[in-house]
């Protein structure tokens, strides 16, 4: 951390800035400049608070050297941290994931019937929301447990491993008993409760970054989970909110080898929410494993017109289908391969 | 609601979009226009979700006309709410309410010394943090219960109505137990999970807007409280994330007539989270009370320089006195004034 | 400038960093820390290139502590500018300074008629433009010429200073013979062969915030001006973009505070485009002079319904008379006061 | 055109929007709603100026329903533009355009050198500054005309098409005589005068898009250029500024598919300006062609640690043929290929 004091600061003022550092148990040392003095702090673990330093007097800034997320990055762990979600499917290795399905589950036949089409299209997971966090109250919330129940179905029927979101603890217990990842949404990224709660669970979570998070705090919400006790932490960038309305959200692919480069964690993108337009789906989608993402999650729906939610973002099947097959070139023009889905009746051996 | 086709958009295209809107239980209006054509959608209540119209085939763009939210709107109810939050103290009336103290409570003694501070320089009540939501898990993250006590203690001793943030559901109970106001902080303004739960409470609610949430997300997050019961919601604006680093974030002042143009609900603003940098408190909260914003939320520490969080943005004693003499005068020139501080000793009274 | 080297960068990569420093001419000064090492740089003047460091093997981050820009800094000028625009008509001091009129300079009778009626209720200056940068060109793009001849008439009649925009060279030389200020649009702040043009001039420049210009880039693109000779330039904050779309721009007031700060240079607000919503200009012209504006910039228009251009924004008359009596109120609860308007007939003895 | 009327609008301010639209010689349909009446303004040819309705009483707000370009729109044109910028090399058909080249032109040597290594990996274009517009007065500022000397010596050894830059009316001109598409930057998407000026030119347009310009704001800029006469206009998605800092600017390679929607005009992206950061382009250059993108613009040093400008974001030479060879996978993995640089000496033939 370096203070850097303001133009004119007093010898009293720069003593006061070495004692206060001193005082909170590390080393400072000053550096008289041409323009002004700055004071560097030695020893920083990461923890240091800064508010203490910038309220004293005659300091003009205090610079952030060191990360303040610890386990999350890639000087904590060099190697990439891989998260097995159900048996045969990992996120982080070569293999690129390719989670699909429904905004929301809305019927026991609609998440069946969409998973098997996802699953004969390409997709290892199936996604579809039981918990649903709408910006009006008045729209549709989701079918709650029963739609866990379906969820569970459909991952008998398919063997596609299940992830879906919860949106407070209860929620997360219930996740936890019927899904394989713990989804958590845009608008939870710093419900630092909830963070400490899955953090407790013995399940993958999946978290997203926020509309308007830096890759920073997207770190260290994910750091929350991790002090908490579970390392099984997967990233997904999915669309930030900007000055242009022409799409929902712009997704902001350049997150992707951002994190791969301060952090372990793997990462995966979900270019439906990022776009909010079906037909930009599929190039964004494209773009993502282009730059280095470890899997995909995506919006499927048997019959968008239909749809109950995010109809308008909702790749029709055929879509889906064509979108996987290009995936898996653009994958192997890199180097990796698309994760296979699961075999056709392996559903009994994996329950 | 208005949904335009695409150019050479075919008949049965838009056969398609009336059968689906008349379908939903609503009226379609058809108006073909020399570049295109347009369905109005009529009798919409702000319920119609358009994604499965945006879903269908040849529509290029859905327009909403009206607002999606109802309770909360000018529309609904024509004259200002005023939440009262205490004997002798309400807000949305015309009176300015000064809401003044820590960022953090830290200490019996610290919140206790803070509190007359404020009282004494003309405060109404009492802001402090027993809960707080820090971006790194290592961060001081509050007293928690303790602190609660701390802050009825602070009360009783003067008078001052407690401000208060809860994070989860068990904060707000425990925050309704001992606070006069739950604040919902910024990060959680889409908690809807735990605005569902505060709705059921019969405790004022102070929700803060998020750090990039619009104005219209802001009246849904209210409309979630209003809709579950709760109809003493005070909104509050916090400043916004944007390019420009140079303060930690952006305060908007617009937000305030805006809002009060839509809404019935007051609107205070909090220029110390707002602007982050002390000496540009005071000006923005004179500039706040000069737009009409029905109050002022603004840390003050006994002591900046000690601060366990948020020392850089805390004003000093004496710098409080001065702002609340100079919103004095700004209140006056606009036909308003600063509500009253409590009576030196009226503590027992009040309790 | 503090160079940040990747943890486990090595001592020859430390070396070539240093190295490269004493090439430039500057002191370096290595900093082993007990997570990476920092190099600090010595002698800066404000005119190093990091890019030449940032692109050195194992640097992970450059970090400016001085500022880029020189001139307009307090440093350089502890003394705030204040800029004379005509006679008796300064901006910079104690005097709030009011500049209205209409957008665009439509006709002789219109511009005259407008000059009238804001002199009447209290503005020192006349906006208007006779070029309009429009984003589409098939909009109404100025007078021109004559809209310049017809301002210069507005002076003749009212005694008001003419503050007006010049979009290229070839303007400004023509602003510059016509008119008391120039002023430099948002669209063209970082227009830096129009700026080092007007740094030639002999006349104040207006120069207008970028729509998604930080407060540093503002002052680095006046600095342009001041390098190339002109100390006249007096500030604008219009607003900049984000997310939210309620209103056209939002409104950074806060800069004001900031930019007295950092400046010794004037700083005014345009509530006008600030909000682009006729009924959000009078709260936050208010809040401006309350956060400490040198003057506001605002649009007035005979007739708004029969403007050419931005009419939805534009001032009622006798709302333009009701503001600036707020404003007075204002300027005296901060110990200022507006500007007084020019005498009736002084015209003859300005020109 | 859409007028949305206030909710309990009167009849009296339903005609005179009715009566401001005829006026204007167009048709008004006026609407009734259940919750408030909208007006229908039909025969709008892209040109209708709102401002004047948004100004009438009883508005709530207007609704644009056509886009405000035109000769830019796919509607105008339907198949694609293919800008032919020398013998044998056009932006817009099948083949991807890799552009590549240092930052700023700096001697006659390091130009040659660079544009040698980056025909020889397998460029199609040579970029190169002449003309640099810096934030800051004091930073390098290009070579001026004799940069551009040594662009067209480079292109006579080379057999590359250059693409350089121009700031304003003078610069084009230059340009246009010495290199083969001229560049406009971000800061001058909206700089109308200069737009209008290179409208008239005979040479392709490269035009950037803004910092903060939404792709609406892109197009226009581009129907200027259009509109003065000049078809030949290549789109450039260079990043945009948002909240996040841990990159220069957020990529926005959405934009690439979303303005293949709208427009017929090629779009190429610039993953070096859009990241700033040299190991990120790589990953992001993959990216944009996967999005679709009809060409690459990618900075290339022979020796970044030199560099006057950018270095931190330039490729090294080895770095950039592995891109070109990571984009000829990535290309034929989407049935597309990477345009082939020119013969080695076919310099003399094409000059």
């Amino acid at each position: 951390m370096l203070v850097v004091m303001r133009h004119g600061a007093s010898q009293s003022e720069i003593d006061a800035v070495v004692a206060v550092i001193e005082e909170m148990g590390y080393e400072a040392r000053p550096m008289p400049g041409a323009q002004r003095t700055a004071v560097g702090l030695v020893g920083n673990d990461g923890r240091v608070d800064a508010s203490r330093i910038e309220a004293l007097s005659g300091v003009a800034q205090v610079i952030h050297v060191t990360q303040p997320y610890k386990q999350v990055s890639r000087e904590w762990r060099p190697e990439n941290t891989v998260v097995k979600i159900a048996p045969g499917v990992s996120v982080g290795g070569n293999d690129v994931v390719v989670i699909a399905g429904p905004c929301s589950v809305e019927s026991e036949d609609q998440i069946i019937t969409a998973a098997r089409l996802v699953r004969d299209a390409g997709a290892t997971c199936l996604r579809g929301g039981a918990f649903k966090p709408r910006s009006s109250p008045y729209s549709f919330q989701g079918l709650g447990r029963r739609g866990l129940e379906f969820l569970a179905l459909a991952r008998q029927e398919t063997g596609l491993a299940v992830v879906t979101e919860a949106m407070d603890e209860e929620g997360a217990e219930l996740v936890a008993e019927y899904g394989d990842v713990i989804q958590i949404g845009a608008r939870n990224m710093q419900n630092y409760s909830l963070l400490r709660f899955v953090g407790k669970l013995d399940k993958p979570v999946l978290l997203k970054r926020g509309l308007a998070a830096t890759i920073g705090e997207l770190l260290l919400s994910a750091e929350y989970v991790l002090a908490a006790g579970n390392p099984n932490v997967i990233l997904c960038e999915r669309g930030v909110r900007t000055f242009d309305t022409v799409t929902r959200n712009m997704l902001d692919l350049t997150a992707i080898p951002i994190v791969q480069g301060l952090s372990h964690l793997p990462i995966i993108a979900d270019p439906s929410h990022g776009t909010g337009v079906r037909d930009k789906v599929i190039p964004m989608a494209r773009a993502a494993v282009a730059a280095g993402a470890h899997g995909i999650l995506v919006e499927v729906h048997p019959n968008p017109e239909r749809a109950l939610s995010d109809g308008a973002q909702s790749l029709y099947p055929e879509q889906f289908a064509q979108l996987v097959r290009e995936l898996r070139s653009i994958a192997g023009a890199i180097g990796r391969r698309v994760a296979p889905a699961p075999e056709g009746s392996t559903a009994a051996a994996r329950v």
